[in-house]
Parts: C-alpha cells; sequence; structure tokens
C-alpha cells in the first residue's frame, strides 16, 4: 500500500501554478486536459520527492470551492523555511503564521487550502521581519 | 523539500481508527494526547510508506466538522483493491464508488474525507459482487 497524492480543486490554474509552483517551490511534474470530460489535471511534487504528489483538479465549468473543517492542510519540510516564506511574500501570499519561532509558518493556496510549513531539523534563529510580524487571517 | 502529511480533523477517534487503520489498512504510528491544547494527534501511513502520513487532530471540545469543495480526496494504491474494499464493507464502510471496473474505488471517512483507492498496476478482471454494483452518494 503505498500513497499517492491528495486531490484539491483550482478554480484558475496560473493562479494556482504561481502559488504551488513558483511561490512554495513544487515540481510541475504533468498536465494533461481531458476534452471529454472537460477538465484539466496538474501534478506537482516537492522536488527529490515525486513519490508523493499534490493533483490539481480544475474543472472548465467554473465552480466556486468553499472550504471545510475536516480537511487540515498539507504540511511541507522545507530546507530553509525564512527563504521559502520570502519566495511566498514576494509573491504576493501572505503569511498567515509567520515563521516568529524559526520553525512553523502556515499559509494558503488561491483556493483557501491550508498549507503548513516546518524548518527541516533544529528551528532557526528567530529572526525579523518574521520575529515581530503577528499573525494573519485563519490557516 | 518534502511531503509530509495531510492532516484532517475527526470527531471520534476510535471511529477513525477503525475506518483508517483497521478498514483502510494504514499503521498507526503514533498517538500523543497534548492536554494543554486539549487535542490528541494521531499519525497513521501506509505500511512501509511511513514517510507518507496522514495526521488525524481530535479536539477535545466538540465541534461539527463540514466538508468544503476545495479539498478532493487522498489517494492511495492498494496490492488488492476487491480485498481493501471487502475490508472496508466488513467494517461498515459504504463504498460509495465500487470497483467495478477492476482499479479504482472511492469511499469516504467517518468525517467526510473522500479517499480514492487505485488498483497497483494493471486493473483486475471485472469481478462480482463490484462488478454490478451502482454507485452511492457523492465522493
Amino acid at each position: 500500500m503505498k500513497y499517492l497524492h491528495t486531490m484539491v480543486r483550482v478554480t484558475d490554474i496560473d493562479a494556482s501554478l504561481r502559488f504551488y509552483r513558483d511561490a512554495l517551490g513544487l515540481a510541475e511534474l504533468s498536465r494533461k486536459d481531458y476534452p471529454q470530460g472537460r477538465y484539466t489535471l496538474v501534478f506537482l511534487a516537492a522536488p527529490g520527492d515525486e513519490s508523493a504528489q499534490v493533483e490539481l483538479t480544475f474543472n472548465w465549468e467554473p465552480e466556486s470551492y468553499g472550504g471545510g473543517r475536516n480537511f487540515g492542510h498539507l504540511a511541507y519540510e522545507v530546507e530553509d523555511i525564512y527563504a521559502t516564506c520570502r519566495r511566498l511574500a514576494e509573491h504576493g501570499v501572505t503569511i498567515n503564521r509567520p515563521p516568529r519561532d524559526g520553525r512553523m509558518a502556515f499559509v494558503r493556496s488561491p483556493d483557501g487550502i491550508s498549507i503548513e510549513l516546518l524548518q527541516r531539523g533544529a528551528a532557526q534563529a528567530p529572526a525579523e521581519p518574521w520575529r515581530s510580524m503577528p499573525n494573519s487571517g485563519s490557516w
């Protein structure tokens, strides 16, 4: 038995790729249109960890996707949580829970999927601008 | 960068372990109570694939958890999709999308988290009772 992926629905592929690929740092593995079913699937994964994927489903008929409380978040370990949060912020992503402790942060995808980021290994020393950055919204 | 886990919230740990562990077949890796935060965390993973986990969060204050459309499902590959579906059914789980094609099935956790099951390798030959079993509900 093997974990394959977590699927999330997205309303805008370009905005989602800016978030998951360009800002968060996942690698785009494949993208395929299914004209008969009128949807597009994009698979991404952390570089070097391609067996655990995230599947973006884009349905061509517009839908609005609310969130629910039964799903919590996706969690990724990162090499440098400050560098990851800086890159996310540069792409316009709100750092909902800044890494004040040098260890943990939360952000949300354009469709409200909560993402937990954890520093690999020991926490980094607290550092500005994160150390004094307040929480923003919920995650 | 590395995928760590998908977190889901659960309203009943015992019912959730019957589903994720006993019926679905994940292994329970750890369980810890956090009395100060008044929550319990349980981590599970597919046997032999322990680096990709699912985290169950049980908040001690009762909450009711609705689902949202932005989250789709968790997907697992299994050795024998018929054996997995049989074990799920024996534990009282509705097979929402039976494996009529010998390849794919969907079920839901007690809190409505959709789980996709995919037969490893080639599809199995269609077989009863699955071949003629209708869909049930949504997934």
